[in-house]
C-alpha cells in the first residue's frame, strides 16, 4: 500500500492535535515522522509513530514544553529540554546551531533532558540545506557491550555528519552498533545469520545468530574495540558539555527518556563543491568484486528512495497505517 | 635497553637542530617524538624518527616554514601548513583552537598542507591539559578499501577525542581502520591468525590472515559499511572546510605529505567530574567473561604506561637507537 507523503503528514498532524501539541510543534513533527518514511527509514517514522503517541501518554514526552537556555558563551549554548518532543528539541537546537555558526563560523548547541530525534539523520539534511557543515550526536540507552565486558553498559549512541553538496548532500547517520536490533530482527525473521559479527550470546562468545544476540541484548560496537571507545567518548562529551543524564542514569531510569544531544555547525568558507565531487569519485571508482554493483556515498540511497517515494508514494505498513487512522 | 625520557628528547633535539630546526621548533618537536615513545606509542615516537628525518631531507617537510593564517570568521580559521613539520603546526593549531575556544566557547582551526602529526593523541592530551574538551582528525594516504569495492580508496584518517578528567584524561586516538598495517605485520611476525577481519586478501574476500592483507594493501575500515562512510566523512569535512588535499589528491602524490586536518576545542561551561567518573564506573562495571580482565577506557593504558616509562625509562630498540646516535 502506497500513501503520498501530504496524505501520510496530514494524518499523523490530526494525531497530534489532539495530543494537545500546538499548531507549530504537530505539523514540525508530523513532518519529520513523516519524510523519515519518505526517505526509507520507516523503523523511525510511521511504524514509530505509535510508540511516540504511547510515550506521550505516558507522559514521558511533554507537549507542551519548550526548551530554555540555560547559559552562554558566545558561540556554544548549553539548552534545558524539559522532555519536550525530541524531534522539535533537536530541530530548534540544529537551527540555533546554524545561527551561531552564521555569525561566529562555528556553533555548538547542546542539550539536556530532551527526548529520542528519531532519525538523527534529519538534522543534517537540516543544516546540510541551509549550506551548513552539520554533526550531531545523541546519547542512548545501555545496548552495546563493552570491549572487554559481557553485558550492555553503553549506548548505541548515533552520530550524525553531513556536508553540503550541490547535486545531494552527504549526510552520514550512524549508530556506533554494528546492526540496530530492529535490523537483527529483520534477519532473524528472514531466518538469515548475519554477514559479521553482530554481538554476544548468553556466554559471552561473538555471535552472527541474530536470534542469540536478542536473546543476551548484547550488541556490538563498530570495529570490537574502537567502536567501543567511540560510544563511550560520545557520552562522556554529551554529559561533560550538558551536565545532562549520561548512558548510566537513562539506563537506570529504564526508559529512554531525558537524553543529552550537541549539535555543532561550521560554515564553509566557501563551498568547494568540485573538491567534494573528486572525493566520491575517487571512493566510488573502486574497482568492483563481483557481488557488488556499486559504491555508494552515505545520503545517495537516501536520496533516491526520496525521489522514488515523492513519485510513486511511500510504501507503508498497512497493519501501522490503519492503527494511525484509527488514533 | 631503557632510556630516560630526557636523554631521548636530547639526542632527538640534537639531530633536529642539525637539520636547521630553530630552537623552539627542535625542541617542540623533540618532546613530541619522546613523548610518543613515553606513552608507549613507539611507531610515532623513536622508531618512527629516522622515517621523519629522511622525509626532512628529501625536502617533503620544511624545517623553516611558519603556517600562515588564511582566512578568519571569528571563532574558525583556516591556516596554511607551508609543508612544516607536521607536530609542530599540529601543535600550534591546538594551541590556537584553545585560544579561540577561550573567547567564543568553542573554536576550530583548520590547515591545509601540513604534513602527518604522528601521534594525534598529543593533542587531544594538549587541549585536555588545557581544561578543554579536544577533538581533532587528519586525512592521509588511501590505505582502506570502501565497502562494495576492493582497493584502498580512503584514508584510515585518526579521529582523535579528548575529555578532560582530575585523576587522568579520556582520550581516544583512533584510525578508523581495524588494524594499522604495523599492527598486521607483528601478527604476521609471530605467526598469528587476527581476531577479527582486518581486510581483503587479493581476490577480495575478507580475511584474517594478516600476511594477505599486507600482501593486498586492502586494510578493512572498523564496522565494514560504517567505518567506510565515516572515513570519507572525514576526508569531506577537511576537504570542504580547508580546501586541501584529499585523500584523492595524496594518493595520486603517492607521499602522504600536504595532508588536511581540523582541530576543535570546546570549553565546558562546568567540569563534570563527577559525572564523568560515573560514567566510567558504570562502564568498567560490565561483568567479566572468564578470558578478560578489564575493561578499560581510552587514555587508561596510556597513562599506566607513562607512569611506567616515566620511573623505569623507556624501552628502545637497540638498533634505532643507535642509528639516531648515528645521525
Amino acid at each position: 500500500m502506497y500513501i503520498h507523503f501530504n496524505e501520510l503528514k496530514k494524518e499523523l498532524n490530526r494525531v497530534l492535535i489532539g495530543l494537545s501539541f500546538d499548531e507549530h510543534k504537530a505539523n514540525l513533527c508530523a513532518k519529520i515522522f513523516a519524510e523519515n518514511s519518505l526517505d526509507g527509514v520507516h523503523s523511525h517514522g510511521l511504524n514509530r509513530f505509535p510508540g511516540f503517541v504511547s510515550a506521550v501518554k505516558e507522559k514521558l514526552i511533554n507537549p507542551g514544553a519548550e526548551p530554555e537556555l540555560i547559559e552562554s558563551h558566545h558561540a556554544l549554548e548549553t539548552w534545558e529540554g524539559n522532555l519536550g518532543p525530541g524531534m522539535y528539541n533537536a530541530s530548534l537546537s540544529m537551527s540555533r546551531a546554524i545561527e551561531i555558526a552564521s555569525l561566529y563560523g562555528i556553533g555548538c548547541v547542546v542539550i539536556k533532558n530532551t527526548n529520542h530525534w528519531m532519525r538523527g539523520g534529519n538534522y543534517g539534511w537540516q543544516a546540510a540545506n541551509a549550506g551548513y557543515i552539520g554533526f550531531c550526536f545523541t546519547n542512548t540507552i545501555a545496548n552495546v557491550t563493552p570491549w572487554g565486558g559481557t553485558d550492555p553498559r553503553l549506548g548505541n549512541n548515533p552520530v550524525v555528519i553531513a556536508v553540503p553538496k550541490k547535486d545531494g548532500h552527504v549526510v552520514l547517520d550512524m549508530a556506533v552498533s554494528q546492526y540496530s536490533f530492529g535490523k537483527l530482527q529483520e534477519f532473524k525473521v528472514r531466518g538469515e545469520i548475519l554477514p559479521v559479527f553482530g554481538g554476544y550470546d548468553l556466554k559471552g562468545q561473538l555471535s552472527n545468530d541474530p536470534g542469540k544476540i536478542i536473546e543476551s541484548q548484547r550488541g556490538l560496537p563498530i570495529g570490537f574495540w574502537k567502536g567501543s571507545g567511540l560510544s563511550l567518548m560520545v557520552d562522556l562529551l554529551l554529559t561533560a558539555l550538558s551536565g545532562g543524564r549520561s548512558t548510566a542514569e537513562i539506563t537506570r531510569s529504564k526508559n529512554e527518556s531525558g537524553v543529552s544531544q550537541c549539535f555543532i555547525c561550521i560554515k564553509q568558507p566557501q563551498l568547494h563543491d568540485s573538491l567534494i565531487n573528486e572525493i566520491i569519485r575517487f571512493t566510488k571508482t573502486s574497482s568492483l568484486p563481483t557481488d557488488s554493483t556499486k559504491v555508494y556515498y552515505p545520503g545517495e540511497k537516501t536520496l533516491s528512495r526520496r525521489k522514488e517515494h515523492t513519485a510513486k508514494g511511500i510504501p507503508v505498513n498497512e497493519k501501522v497505517w490503519q492503527q494511525v487512522l484509527n488514533l
